[in-house]
């Protein structure tokens, strides 16, 4: 039942999948040959991919800092964490479609909504595997490093959440205002890169001094 | 003769190739823009590429969950299975093309016999692989860390062979009915990941109290 | 406020982007089947392109000796260093779009001072992220290992200065005179890979004898 | 003049670049829609890509081996030594590009002998990058590891020559019979992945007993 797996392949596993699929985003981005007379104008007009290149790069930026928070924090895995973690990395490697999808789309009425929609889904069901992932910890606390305190533990917790709720919401202005919502993604990306937290620096590890 | 080859740059080179695999497989998913008039039925109608993208991953997702423990257990690697290792992975690296010949020939009642099959064979291939670098690895015990118990051995053994058998089975299957057998892939990957087995809490590392 | 992160998981992360943005590059070289006939013109017709791919990955390359020459001299890295270092990555990994441009727009007199303006502004940002991630170091020199002298910091400090400075240059020089500027961008990033230092061999490790 | 360089990201990025240049080679594999009413016939008849594939893949399988046996052999890197390695991935990561020109000139009588003599050179360049980085390993001897043995040392100079060697002859062998020679590469690539030797099992660590 206890089952334990060392987390080192699965941290050398995730980064891969996050470093891969955070680099494939830009091969969606192509200025057509049609428009290379006025090719600052062709640069320009592609704005919704830099829109969807940065919102995923930083959401992969976000979930990457989350995860390098969590596992550090693990003295090792069990099979719940280590398969929800394979979860996590599906949504992460699938993120390139939806990005594609809504940067081609936010010009065609038709399709705009639907599209800023369906990324929104998914970069909440992304978010939500996050919080699964250290859900599934939390159930086994002695998978947790002896040092990491309650207050650590809290903290993950309370951070996760208000991302995972924001995307949920800036996916039902999309229904609406699908223009507006898709920057709401970019700017929910880049409040999570801003408030993962670091260690304390009076933490479990030598601060200064020696080393 | 009996040559020895270290395992982390093994599993370094393993894990890339797995990472990027998986990753890959998410290039091959686009709504072509004739379908952007209903976007949500475009979506839909890419289930076979959803169907195919979910298979693959999680076959790999298996593949990498038991060369993770296949591996931790290696002292080190000798010449054969280090040769055995590149060839499973020129197998997984090989698994997106016809992961996308299933998906885009399912629609296709010419085509879609053979590509299901084709895929059911290279599923087959990949892991039947798995088992031979395991049987590797089990003609030159030395190999093994010293702590590892002929119980551990025989429940890897025993965990590999299902899930070649079954995907031979599918295969068969698929000449027959190829949606069924496609969806059974998918089963049987799903198995293969949860089927899985990380180390006893009791095994050779100190479970609880220290570190 | 002086929050800490192990460099471990960044530098993997960090060499991940770089590897798959220097090998992604290679994508975009293709003779088109209509050049068959006469393949080895072809192949050279196809000269931008590797003009491209020889800059992005020297570029990348000069980038990851600097990136490795930095990390190595860091005991923990903190909040700002972890995010200056996403958005240099952020930046590395969207290099393969300004590079297929400039590459698809030489033979285009239209398009190609844009292109190549683009491309220099592009290696410039790059270039300037590092600058900004020594910076941000700098500015808390108690994330340094304690060995790390004010020469060395010097030294880190002066080798970049030069090559940001140089690719704002050709970028001016890419409005009068294109090409020129282009070949200009593989001189620079050649210079930069060659300027990379090591670390003395009279430095904080043992250089001899033991280990 | 003999500064150092630790090898443990060069071998980490070395490692990157290797997984994905043979992971991208699945990307050319293509069965065009118009042979779906015959897709055995199609599949089958996309033997030049698999003979491609299959091809790079070993010879960087091949490449891999070597590289993993010359690091592991290294106390740490001098400048050259980090050059010459970035040259050898520069090289690799090009790879897939003659690739794909020989699996798709193949079949074109104008153009199949230009691309085999092409992809010839470029797995021979290949190969002589990899002496050329054992040749500054050579050059400057205190950086291998103490335990390092003269016959060592030979082995491994034996054993890079003859296969350069014979990819430059077959390279000449292209020019007369394009057809023979593509099989000829793949059969060095397979002989260079088997004569890929490990540590003799009493080398320099301990070989049984503890660990």
């Amino acid at each position: 039942m206890s089952r334990r797996w060392d987390t080192g392949r699965t941290e050398a596993f995730s980064d891969g999948v996050f470093a891969i699929a955070t680099t494939l985003l830009v091969l969606d981005l192509a200025v057509p040959e049609s428009e290379f007379h006025h090719l600052w104008h062709g640069i320009g007009h592609l704005w919704p991919g830099y829109l969807g290149y940065a919102t995923s790069f930083l959401t992969i930026g976000g979930i990457w800092l989350g995860h390098h928070g969590i596992f550090r924090r693990l003295r090792y895995a069990n099979g719940t964490v280590i398969r929800v973690n394979l979860l996590l990395l599906m949504a992460v490697a699938f993120l390139p479609f939806p990005t594609r999808l809504m940067a081609e789309a936010i010009h065609d009425s038709d399709a705009e909504r639907a599209a800023v929609v369906f990324y929104g889904i998914w970069l909440f069901v992304t978010f939500a595997l996050m919080s699964a992932l250290w859900g599934a910890i939390l159930r086994d606390r002695q998978l947790l490093k002896p040092g990491v305190t309650d207050q650590e533990i809290n903290a993950i917790t309370l951070a996760a959440t208000p991302h995972t709720a924001a995307f949920l919401g800036a996916t039902v202005l999309a229904i609406i205002f699908p223009k507006v919502a898709a920057f709401g993604y970019l700017a929910i990306a880049v409040i999570a890169v801003f408030s993962a937290r670091g260690e304390e620096a009076t933490g479990t590890e030598p601060a200064q001094g020696s080393n």
